[in-house]
């Protein structure tokens, strides 16, 4: 079974867990929410499900409206049942290295706004403290214009080396959804308080979002090779 | 004399006694500070001074433009000496609420990163307490897609108001000069914590920045009608 089929089992089992009659539901971005949203809309059809969808990014709108599904926004429904999300990396304690696809701004706005954040990985993504898998770091969205002195102060507070993340089919950095840059953070010591970190970072002028999510996602589920599926909640 | 001309001395004042050769030098937003540009112009000029200005906003680029001043960004010059703002209302123990003009973000990353972040004001702004003088609310700037969950998270934390600030020139909302929305939060209870109220509302995902300036200001001078000016640090 490849990761890909991983990934499927993952998405499949957090659908058919978490969704019910009349939610709304967020939906994340990545390659793993792919296969959550192809299995929404099967069950949609088949049980004639009312679900509004809330996405985090244009690719989960794209998803969305490619499956006919209903559309929906945070000013007609800020309160969400459930978000089903991917992640770069989650820890024993279900904190999560999110943005990997630059999505972590609105990916974070949605899960504050859900009763419950699920996430769906591939084995490959559930680790014991972060840093040991995933080694791309910690994204963190600025303000353009603070950049530089934003790098300099997460340095000067914990250390590590902040890289400004360049696009890859146009010169220069990679700009959000939203306008913002992002930096990636390459952490060196993975024995940090995660929330006093995403509190201190996030109060830096300029800092509009980090990729921490610390005591947001209420369970995880990793799908494996061999067609099986590890929950940890 | 004026509130005009309250402003101006003032600002004239904060420019002799903070501004020195070869400073970098963030400059603010806002009709008081309009007149230290221009003070720091006649200086610069009749000196010989060479000072680098940082500014918070399109208002103040446009400012250090049209005087001839040097201009300089964050990116090269991400350590500022002193930076010379107004604000919409200071309280007893320098507590400011900024942002009345919509350029608080900026305002607030230029000050983060300046040694000593100076006020300039008429009289009308010094005041005991924060809404004592100042009716108009804490301006939070907050990601448009975000508005409506961040008011009902704010309103639930501390009461109050929370109004989407509309536009003049054109329908709909003020965007400011990060394409953010703004809430003013017309705040009932001044007893709070500033503090604890400006963290626990940046930590809301979504919201950007808070016109609450808590443990900035160096210094503030207040321009009285009878020419004098009160100073506070």
């Amino acid at each position: 079974m490849s990761l890909e089929q991983a990934k499927q089992v993952a998405a499949s089992r957090a659908v058919d867990e978490f969704v019910t009659n009349n939610c709304i539901f967020g939906v994340g971005s990545g390659s793993t929410v792919v296969y959550a949203v192809q299995r929404l809309a099967e069950r949609v059809e088949t049980e004639n499900l009312k679900v509004t969808c809330i996405p985090t990014s244009f690719q989960a709108k794209q998803l969305i409206v490619k499956h006919n599904l209903v559309l929906g926004e945070l000013d007609t429904n800020p309160e969400i049942d459930v978000t089903i999300d991917g992640a770069d990396e989650v820890d024993s304690n279900l904190t999560l290295i999110k943005g990997g696809g630059g999505c972590l701004l609105q990916e974070k706005i949605v899960a504050s706004c859900s009763k419950k954040l699920i996430v769906i990985a591939d084995y490959t993504k559930d680790s014991a403290k972060l840093g040991d898998r995933y080694k791309k770091g910690i994204p963190i969205e600025v303000v353009p214009m603070a950049y530089v002195p934003i790098r300099n102060k997460i340095a000067a507070l914990y250390g590590g080396e902040l890289k400004l993340r360049s696009a890859v089919a146009k010169a220069g950095p990679v700009v959000t959804d939203n306008g913002n840059f992002i930096l990636d953070w390459l952490f060196t010591n993975q024995d940090l308080d995660w929330e006093t970190v995403d509190r201190n970072i996030k109060m830096i002028p300029g800092v509009v979002e980090t990729g921490l999510f610390v005591k947001m996602c209420h369970k995880a589920y990793f799908g494996h090779p061999e067609g099986n599926v590890v929950e940890r909640s």
